[in-house]
């Protein structure tokens, strides 16, 4: 049996924690048989490398505005395009990992083990050429497979690959996460276990909501809707590969050998929980845009301008009480909200003055989660009715199949949260 | 024409020195048309990075053996082989050279020039599996002639190859200069630039001696024979494949743009110079076996145990003076004295008391070095009769083609360099 481990950051932060790590490689070996471990860069590292390119550039452009103090005759240098820059922050960035994978291979024969480390193109993992933020296209598990028949434990490094041309990547933050679930989706393991620092995927924000429980089980489309409770813990692009891929994945602590939160393929046994988790969301605003004109093209106008510039629109709502104009209101990620006013008001009705836009930061989201729902009738009502007991008035509303999403007053934001697990009961353990 | 560069850790040492780097690479581009650059680690980076490895292996017996206090019952784990251990410390310490790779190239892409890195397997530069110490096999330079043909600065990672099989190799020590000089011989440079921290060689140590003058010109024999001069200067494993292959070196500082020293093929307006420079090496120790048995064998059997340790001997004389048994003294480096005089005691005439070993720390070996001296008779009695006049006495004489070396005690090392010095004239820039 082939199981995949990923240690974070964290679990190979110091030396020591490395060689815990060592050990837990050699225990999971001997259970399994067959083991690749992915690492991430030692806590801190990854930072550092981003922090010197950072510093060789603005240091650079101290000296040029000091050189040059008359900057009416300055003329700054052409720059090469931000491609070349970009591949040259990925060969940088990326050799934090292959420092932990050496040393974790390293300790695994220090303590008697057979290990190899494998990084960059050694890994057979091929990306497109996105630098910074590429992703994956094959896996070539020759070198892999021959490492594991000589009996090693195979340690890659995380969150890089090549492309076509042998050129570095990175799968940005967190690509330690997709590097170990497509090793284990390429390699057909029986597991891919991320081990983090923390004990798996709680049903809530525990510091906010006392009564929040580790969940045992849940499918890759909770995950995903869970995505901010899951954030923390691991990169959401993994679980989409997961679900793609149908890897079974078990979040679980490098500290202790507790069982954590496994994330798999949905089986009937779920559908018996309505609501796996509930999910509060600080960093959203809300955009109205009042008196849009209701003919064809003005919502494509509008939002196209905002996906051109990379925004992500969240809750949209169009209430079309009135004939001719319509009020649109929406959400978008709060530190995005000037750049999307700014975009919004060029937009030919809203600069002539037909259209007006009021926004407000001072909102948050609460979504409950489950596959449940879809066999469960009156989830929204009952949900609309818990918080109006609480006296929370409901700004907005969005509602998929496996979620109900509500904008409310930030104010409200975790007296919602606690109604909301608790009325639905979602800190009792499921009786499967 | 194209130009080979290689910059050593001070000169990449911080990011400041890397903005200066990049502005004498654009300067040197602008000159040459095309360059290819080899750096080093930033100064203090190697270390660190073993040290790394050190203190995770240190660490580990030290728990071991607080785990395991009976060490009587302790058994030590199965290590797998040295050969893992130090594949992995390669793919630990090449990562020094990635990280000034990458950042080279960017400080000279904001200054507004085209700059790519080529790190570990895009360098194309494949090497024997003898990892930490590896030796060049061949370099395939499709990827950096593409490169150098987009008009972009080709930034090399030295010291690092790959294995046929794709692992990472390091070239030892100072392996940068190979790389720079192998670099430049497959893509036949017009130089190879050795930019460092010192101005170029000296005719001797101008700490010991106020008259050493920088050479402007030696061949590559001298360069070798001088060894101990420009060891702090340049690998001298990469003059060997200087010479090898014809390419132009060129020793100067990374900090102006003075003429420093060039080393290149031999050509007749050298041989006026009869003395190159002279050299003073303190780190050897004689050894004399006494009553040797005067038969067949016995002096491969002495040195052939010294040479299967890798104890490299360097003078060798023996005396004969008697009819059945002769006298055989030789140097060590100082550092191999005890382990050679431990490996002697175990060859049977030693053994068995016929012969006996005396030791001699004190001592020191001047060499004066130059291709002229092929052509120049009487260079060796003129050395013997200036270091006679300073009252100096010779223990041992050892003479090449275009080296005298002689040995004498350590007290008298720097007096007889400086005589040697100035009654060669050395001192004396020759009239080409």
């Amino acid at each position: 049996m082939l199981v995949v481990q990923k240690y974070g950051g964290t679990s190979v932060g110091t030396l020591e924690r490395i060689r815990t790590c060592a050990m837990r490689c050699l225990e999971t070996q001997r259970a399994a048989t067959s083991l690749v471990v992915v690492v991430s860069a030692m806590s801190g590292e990854t930072n550092r490398l981003i922090a010197l390119s950072n510093q060789l550039l603005a240091f650079g452009h101290a000296v040029a505005s000091e050189a040059q103090p008359n900057t009416a005759t300055w003329v700054a240098p052409e720059k090469s395009g931000d491609h070349d820059h970009e591949r040259e922050l990925d060969q940088l960035v990326s050799t934090g990992e292959k420092v932990s994978a050496a040393l974790l291979a390293m300790a695994i024969q220090d303590l008697g083990g057979k290990a190899t480390s494998l990084v960059g193109h050694q890994l057979g993992l091929q990306t497109d050429r996105n630098f910074t933020r590429a992703r994956i296209r094959t896996i070539d598990r020759e070198r892999i497979d021959r490492e594991l028949a000589s009996g090693r434990i195979v340690v890659c490094a995380g969150f890089q690959g090549i492309d076509s041309d042998g050129n570095i990547t990175t799968l940005g933050r967190g690509g330690s996460d997709t590097s170990a679930v497509a090793l284990a989706a390429a390699l057909k393991a029986a597991t891919c276990e991320i081990l983090t620092d923390v004990d798996g995927v709680y049903t809530t924000d525990p510091r906010i909501v006392p009564g929040a429980r580790k969940i045992a089980r849940m499918t890759y489309e909770e995950m995903l809707e869970l995505a901010s409770l899951g954030a923390k813990v691991l990169q959401i692009r993994s679980v989409e590969f997961a679900m793609k891929y149908g890897v079974r994945v078990h979040v679980r602590s490098s500290l202790n050998q507790n069982e954590g939160t496994w994330i798999v393929p949905e089986d009937n046994s779920m559908e018996s929980v309505v609501v796996a988790g509930v999910a509060l969301d600080r960093n959203e605003a809300k955009v109205t845009v009042s008196n849009v004109p209701d003919v064809p093209g003005t919502l494509a106008n509008l939002f196209g301008r905002l996906g051109e510039a990379g925004i992500v629109v969240d809750m949209i709502i169009q209430n079309t009480s009135r004939a001719s104009a319509a009020d649109v209101t929406f959400t978008v990620p709060e530190n995005e909200l000037e750049r999307s006013v700014a975009l919004l008001r060029n937009v030919p009705f809203v600069a002539d003055g037909r259209s007006g836009i009021e926004t407000d930061r001072d909102i948050c989201k609460i979504s409950i989660v489950g596959v449940g729902m879809r066999t469960h009738a009156g989830v929204a009502a009952k949900a609309f009715s818990l918080l109006s007991s609480e006296g929370i008035n409901i700004q907005m509303v969005a509602t998929s199949e496996i979620k109900v999403s509500v904008i409310v007053h930030e104010r409200y934001g975790e007296l919602a949260l606690r109604a909301l697990h608790d009325g639905f009961g979602v800190g009792t353990p499921p009786s499967l």
